[in-house]
């Protein structure tokens, strides 16, 4: 199991300090859509440039304009870029065209995608699937329940992440359900007391 | 009708030039995706800036995290922001309720946002339905067909906007059956060999 740490709401230079202190107990580092929505590719490039040894996850939400987006994304220096799993397939068709160009991988964002949809997108055996509680439905109605997931629909050789509000309580039943190879984790770490003790905690219930 | 002018695919410096050019024949300006996820908010406040008499729409294509982005769209100088009809609906019901707060705007993007999904949405009386043929829909697959749209959806209040490869010749035939308030114009007047000439012509038709 990969811990993909997540980056919202706060300045890249406070993204940069933050993973400093976390990077020894987190794999995957991922600049939020907040990030990139207020700062631009700059958010992208200047994270590529602080860890470079580390898998970098944009987390654009792409949902039209898939090839420009993606090759935006990679070219700044991104490792993952994610696009919505609710959008027409032609945009996951060429999100999956752009990373395969560059050897790099896609991130299928399942957030309020239908069964239905997800089965159209089973076919995509190379991306990432993240099963998504998100900050909305947290915020607004207290949900973060992975439990109704249909592990069924996924091939044993499928790579799932689980986002939204997992904390090292919920970690525990999330392996027993879902068992997802990357959990990302945001304010579980960013917003702990201490947050580099929060990322080794996490990392040692992933290594059990 | 008001035109809004899409501006994607850009610089801001190039955005702001094209849009000199062009702003006697358009109503409202809108700062595209793909500027606000290469360039941040900057795209946005700088377009305001420059263009301090117009309505600014900010296409930030929220589909979570509302009240964040919403806030920051609207304090960077937007008057309209975007979100996504596929979002889960306490998303939009955010969206609205910073929008009400902030005296601005919401325009719910209606891509790939099922009949159902849409009549969900029309509780929300105040906000702008924006019925949207995607650039990947366009590009991939050749799409560009506001025609299967139920304008019975839509009580007759309500203000419907429509974007997607809109040219010249379609806006006659977009009027007879979609008659939307707001055309949204990207590429044909973006890409003009001379984009004064084209935004005049299409603010010529809209006059008629």
């Amino acid at each position: 199991m990969k811990i993909q740490l997540a980056l919202d709401r706060m300045e890249i230079s406070e993204a940069i300090e933050l993973t400093r202190k976390v990077e020894d107990s987190v794999d995957w580092i991922e600049v939020g859509t907040s990030l990139i929505k207020e700062f631009g590719m700059a958010s992208v490039g200047e994270m590529k440039q602080a860890f470079p040894a580390k898998t970098i996850v944009a987390d654009i939400k792409t949902i039209d304009n898939a090839r420009y987006e993606f090759e935006m994304c990679f070219e700044a220096g991104a490792d993952v870029a994610t696009v919505m799993g609710v959008s027409p397939l032609v945009t996951i068709e060429a999100c999956m065209e752009v990373a395969g160009r560059y050897n790099k991988t896609v991130m299928i964002d399942l957030l309020n995608t239908t069964e239905h949809q997800k089965r159209d997108l089973m076919k995509y055996k190379n991306a990432v699937f993240c099963e998504h509680v998100s900050k909305d439905q947290q915020e607004e109605l207290g949900a973060s329940n992975h439990g109704v997931v249909d592990k069924n629909l996924y091939g044993p050789d499928m790579t799932i992440a689980a986002a939204g509000g997992i904390t090292l309580d919920s970690l525990d039943s999330l392996r027993k359900t879902l068992n997802p190879s990357i959990v990302i984790i945001g304010s579980a770490i960013t917003k702990a007391e201490n947050p580099a003790e929060a990322a080794a905690k996490f990392k040692c219930v992933e290594a059990k």
